[in-house]
Formats: structure tokens, sequence, C-alpha cells
């Protein structure tokens, strides 16, 4: 045939190794979360099309896939004024707007103090590139119904138990605040109006640095006397010494996180609540991973309301997971506030970096039999060896038998046996040998 | 908003409880499969357009949902003849097509005779309906090179095993052979052009009775004669009997399953080799589950080329999943001859018939806090409790206390101990209390 094999573009398949590794850290990750207090919760691949573009998913809601309605007419195409009023459906580009549409749906049996996991596959129609697919699984954990900050705390602390259990040292959080970041924007002297758009550009200081930053904030027409403010912020004309410094990967680690010490790098008059939060944060969860302040940790989604943080890993150049307070948007669905908070771990990039144990595949076994050995008798042993506990399989004695004792060494078996028409069924008298090394 | 909250049509969200039994089931199935020695693999749940709709997936084709492609003008749309053209992808519709286009793209990377497992969603855009949903779970297992009848010796031998671990008692399994019919239909007379439409028919046996297939067939148009000869074949004639028998849901039951048992029920001239592999199936097999020859069996998908099989179970108007031999199919996207055979378990008929064990929930703890405990201190005795091994829960002690215990105990927590701003973060002072019933 003529199309090719491939899987779609951005997208992949796993083969059997790839498979295994995969749900076997995905089963540790669901463990910890659970052993949190956290219950596992799926909602559909799709959700209604109004629903994934009423504003609550950013610029992932451009790169929705779109599902077209069934039935359609030529007439339907003909009249259609854009291509999207043929879609009634797409397939979910997060799993926090179907979170919101879920809870919406089913609170009534849920406990007033909800939390959620979620490990799911979701959908971007972005450019594929090297690291970043069209389908990929997030594993994301939330806490609905909880204003203060234990649900900070509780999302942290599993975060932190989930990266240890994964194997993966060296991690640190990095926290800031919207309200440390929008009264610090409000005290420079940076309109209400324009605090979108600065946030924008401040996110980019990793990127393009404090002279990077400070150029563009003048190129976007802010005012002069609030950007002049901004450089003489202490965090920030301290950014680019640290930058330049051998610690350059773990920003403002080594403060002590107090009010008090997080204030000092702020201008004055800054969010009391926020810094008082992010205190209580730091005391409750601050001896379970390394902290670290970031006071222009920004986040993209414009949804956050309070405390934010990511995942920082010595040895890369994006975070591992990130997540915050969003208090406005659980409620869209329902008329009525709720407070949440929400953490999303980047399995696809952590995946790789999990040192998982070599399968000793004890006791799994091969039954290297014979073309004419009698169907009956193979399956009555095989059978008996999985009655013992074994993983059995039959393999037809090929002509380069070192090469498929191999393969079955390299997929985790430890020994095999040969069948000829002449063993029976009596599984006890097979000869059995060792797989570790081929002979 | 306007929008309902509930999920897309035909669709369903899974609670933490419906989500927890659902991944306990599959894990069992799982298991069993593995330890037969089938290897799990995962493909995107989108194929190409053109794939989905090569005539590999009968009459589900039509049923896919579409995925529009991206970017699409308006000129697209006014030049588009029909929907179709909009679209270059579509959300798989069952796991075998897409295994047919794994299996070409990665054969080089995989064992000669191939085990594949797949435990995944798939999509059909049907008519919503008790029991029938668009999204629904498949379990699969397939084997692809091994042209013998060991093929359907290890699949039979898997399903039974897997129906053993899930506990639904009572199951069979009902066997045809393909060969068997369309030998028939040429003995009878059938010429090979009317095959198809005569299968069609006769697959309403079950429903409509002998004499509703004969009335059918005469409407039909097909030759008088051959229309008699059935209607003179040993099993076609005593279907009727067996109908009303009590022994109706169970056909041919209690037959032993030999070439010459079975040819006894046929008319004279049917397909040897077919006789021969059903009776060596059945040998091999039939001390593991109880077997019924059904000569009438036909199964929908027209790619089935030999054995094939269904799971009756007595309660059941349906079956629990089915399969058979494709040999044609898989080398359909490489362009050489590759013998295959599957089963498909039908996950979400089954899963209302398992019965699990209770979640003893050992060990699994609530920390009833009062609204003024210190976060910090309440997250060292979570912390402190899950090292232990322990499931720990946060709740803030409610104004109705019996009501909360009573939704924990059935959440599966088996003790509570309340925390006030004098415990401190010692768990082992911890005054436990049972949670089996409220107090």
């Amino acid at each position: 045939m003529a199309s090719p094999v491939t899987p779609p573009r951005g997208m992949r398949d796993f083969l059997p190794g790839d498979k295994a590794r995969r749900e076997h850290v995905l089963g540790r990750i669901r463990g910890v979360y659970r052993a949190h207090g956290f219950d596992e919760i799926e909602t559909p691949v799709m959700e209604d099309a109004s629903r994934l573009h009423a504003g609550l998913g950013g610029d992932n809601e451009k790169l929705a896939f779109a599902i077209m309605r069934r039935a359609l007419t030529q007439d339907d195409l003909r009249s259609a004024e854009t291509a999207l009023e043929l879609a009634d459906l797409g397939l979910r580009f997060d799993l926090t707007v179907p979170l919101a549409r879920f809870y919406a749906s089913n609170r009534g049996q849920l406990p007033s103090v909800f939390r959620a996991i979620q490990i799911a596959p979701v959908w971007r129609a972005e450019r594929p590139q090297k690291g970043r697919f069209r389908q990929f699984v997030q594993c994301d954990i939330d806490i609905i119904g909880e204003p203060g900050v234990l649900a900070e705390v509780e999302l942290i602390a599993a975060t932190a138990s989930a990266l240890e259990a994964l194997g993966i040292p060296g991690c640190s959080i990095r926290l800031n605040d919207r309200r440390l970041l929008t009264s610090m924007l409000t005290v420079l002297g940076f309109t209400s109006a324009s605090h979108a758009d600065v946030l924008v550009t401040l996110d980019k200081l990793d990127k393009i640095g404090t002279s990077g930053v400070l150029a563009e904030l003048r190129d976007r027409g802010h005012e002069a006397g609030a950007i002049e403010a901004l450089a003489a912020v202490p965090a920030f004309a301290s950014f680019g010494a640290e930058a330049a410094s051998p610690d350059h990967d773990a920003p403002a680690a080594g403060v002590a996180l107090t009010a008090g010490s997080i204030a000092a790098l702020l201008p004055a008059g800054v969010d009391e609540q926020a810094l008082a939060d992010l205190a209580a944060i730091a005391a409750a969860v601050g001896h379970l991973a390394p902290l670290a302040f970031d006071p222009f940790l920004v986040r993209g989604m414009g949804y956050y309301t309070g405390a934010i943080f990511e995942v920082a890993h010595p040895d890369l150049g994006y975070s591992l997971g990130g997540g915050g307070r969003y208090d406005g948007m659980i409620g869209r669905f329902l008329g009525t506030e709720v407070p949440a908070t929400g953490f999303s771990l980047g399995f696809e990039r952590l995946i790789d970096l999990v040192e998982l144990p070599a399968d000793d595949g004890e006791g799994d076994a091969a039954l290297v039999y014979d073309r004419d050995v009698d169907p009956a008798a193979l399956m009555a042993l095989k059978s008996t060896l999985i009655a013992e506990g074994a993983r059995v399989r039959l393999v037809q004695r090929p002509k380069n038998l070192k090469a498929a004792l191999d393969q079955l060494a390299a997929d985790g078996f430890a020994r095999f046996a040969a069948v000829t028409a002449a063993t029976g069924q009596d599984a006890s008298a097979l000869d059995w040998r060792p797989l570790e090394s081929s002979r």
C-alpha cells in the first residue's frame, strides 16, 4: 500500500520494552500519589468544542485537535464561515479543563476536599520537535475545595515523594506567588491594565537577562519610572550576577525562606498574605525538598491566583513539572468560586531520567519446542508452569538457536528447556538451562 | 455557563471507586496475559484517515470519529466534495487496524512469533444505548507469525485463564471455522459469489431461527436447491429443537469435539483440514475451558480466514468476547502474507460481572484535624505515616463528624486519629480509632 506505516506525525508507537518501562514508572507515581491520599479519576479523551475554547486553556486552545460533526453534508461545508463550526468535539489539550468539567458534573458524589489523580494522554497539534510530541502523557494531582496553604503543602510533599520514588536526585522546587508579582508591579508603578503584558516579558528573564527584559519593556512602551524601579528591585539587580555564577541553575537557592528573607528581595509594600503563605509552605515542606524562592517565576497560564511552583533539575534546561493555585477556574463551570491547586509532572521529560532495576525475570521460562511436538502436550506443559507462577513463552526451535536464546535473555526470561515429541506432559521432567548468557 | 457539564454524548466520567475497580480488573487481565508470554504494546489513539478507511474495519469504518486538518481555510471548505476530505486523521475504532500498521512499521524489532497485548480505548460514533458507549476499552491479544493451531490454542488458554482469574464462572467457548462455513456452502450449492450474503443471513440464526433464515434466503433470491440442502444439514435441522430446550444458551454443548463428531453435524465434503484443526484445538484446550462446536457461528468481520471463537456466558444474551484467525490482513500493509490470530475480550461487558474482594484498607489512615493546626506539624505527621506504609488522608474536622467518618470508611480507610493544635509532630502519640463502623 502506498501510505507510510509510521504513526501519525509527532506520535509514537511503544514497543514492549518501552511500554513496560512507561507503565512501571507510571505505577510508581500512581502509588506515591495514592499513599498521599489522592484518588484517581478518568474523563473521556474528548470534550465539547465550546468548552475547550472557553478561554481556560490559554494558547493551548489553538492547538486542540478538532473532531468533525458526523453526517456533514456538502451544504454544511458550503455554509460554514470557519472550519471550527464543523467541529462539535475536540481532544483535550490538558487535564485541567476536563477536571473543572468533571468536578462541576460530579461534585455531589465527591468529598468536600477532593484530591484527584489524573494520569492520561493529552493532544496538541504543535510542530513536532525533539522531545515534544503531539500525544503525550500528563500526571496531574489537584486539590479542590481547600483554600489554605495545606493544599500547596500536600501537593509539594507528594511531588517530592514521587521524585524520590523515581530515583531522580537533585531536584529543587522553585516557588513564587502571583499575588507577589502583581503587588510588586503595582508598587513599582505599572498600571493594572499592563500587568499581563509586563509578566510576558518578565517570564523571559532566564533567556534574555535583565538588560533584555528592561529593553523589551521600554520597546513595548511601559512607563519609564516603573521600569527604572524594577531595575532597582534587589532580586532583579542581583539576577545577572547569579546567572553568571556557577549557581545559575538554582536561582536564589540558599535564601532561607521566611517572610522577612523573601520581603528583603522585593520592594516594600508587596502582598503580606502572600509572604506569610510562602513562609508557611516553606516551614512545612522545606525538609522534604530543597526550596528556592524565585521572585520572577511567572508560569504561562493566566488562571493562576496564588502560590506557583516548578520542579527544577540541575542538569536540565527545562522544568520537570509545575503548578499552582487557580481559585477562579473550577467555579467557571459552576457559577461559584471554588478554591483549587494543582501540580502537573512532565512525564515525557522525566521518563528518560528514571533508572529502573533490571527485571530479574526470576522463574520466567521459555519452552523451545520442535516442529513435530503435539500442541496439546506443549500447552499442558505451559499451563503447568504458569500455574507454578512462571511467565512462559513458547519458541519453535529455529535454525539459529543462539540468536533466539539471546533474544529471550534480553526479554527477561531466566531459563529455557527443550521440548521434543518424546518429552510428554510431565513438566517436572524438563531439563532447565539458565539464560543469563547464551550457550 | 450555558453548556452542560456532562461528558460528551455516549461517554463516561469514572469516579474514584469506578476507576479503581476498572484498573484492578485490567491489572488482573494484563497479569494473566503476561504470564502466558504476551507483551503489551501501545499505539497512538489516532491513525491516518486513509488507513482507517482502507476496508479492513468493516461497518466500523463508518463509525470512526474524524479529525479535521489543521488551518483549514474557507476556500478549503468550499472546494471539498465530501466532509471526509477535510479530515486527515481519525480515532481508531478497533485495535486490529492499528496492530497491522504497528507490525508493518516495527517488525524488524519484534520476535518472529509476536504475541501482543493491547489494552486501550477505542471510539465509535454509534447511537448510544444501554451498555454501549462511544468510548470503551478493548482487551486484545494477538499472535502474529504462527501459522499452526498452536496460536489458537495459546489464545484460548490465555482467555480461559483470564476468565478464571476474574472469577467469572460458567463461561464456555463456542468454536467454528470459516473454512467449514464456506466449504459447507459450496457443498450445498451456493455460488462462491453469494457466500458473503448467505453468511449475513446465517449470522441471524440465533435471533430469527431456522424458519426465519430459510425465508430470508428465499427472499434474497438464493438458489432453492441450496436452501433445501441447508435445511437438511443435521446441525441446522436440529437447531430449533435445541433452541426450544433449556440448553438454548449453550448450542451444541455436550458434543464431543473430534473430527468425526463435528463432521457428523455437517454435510459430507466440508474442509478436511478445518475439521482436523478444530479437533487438535479441542484436544489441547478442552480441559481448560468447556468448548462447544457451533457450526453456525459466523462473526461479523469479513477478514477471518480460519478458526473463529466466542466466549458465551449462560446468563447473558451476548458474548463476552471473540476472535479468530485472519491470515490475510496483517500483510495488507506489508505486501506479504503474515499468519495472524487474535482474541478480543469485551471489557465493558464483563466488568460488571467481576466480584472483587472488598479493599481491606489495612493501615490506611485518616487524620481529622482542627482548623488551627499548624500545617507543618500536620504534614510531618502525614509524612511519618506514609513512610510507615500507610495511605493517609487529611480531613478538617467537620460539623457532622459521623458523616465524614462514614465516608472515610466507605473509601476504604481503616482507622482515624484526631489532630489538635496540642498534638505536636509525634505520630506514635496519636490515638487511633477503627473506622469499620462509625461512632
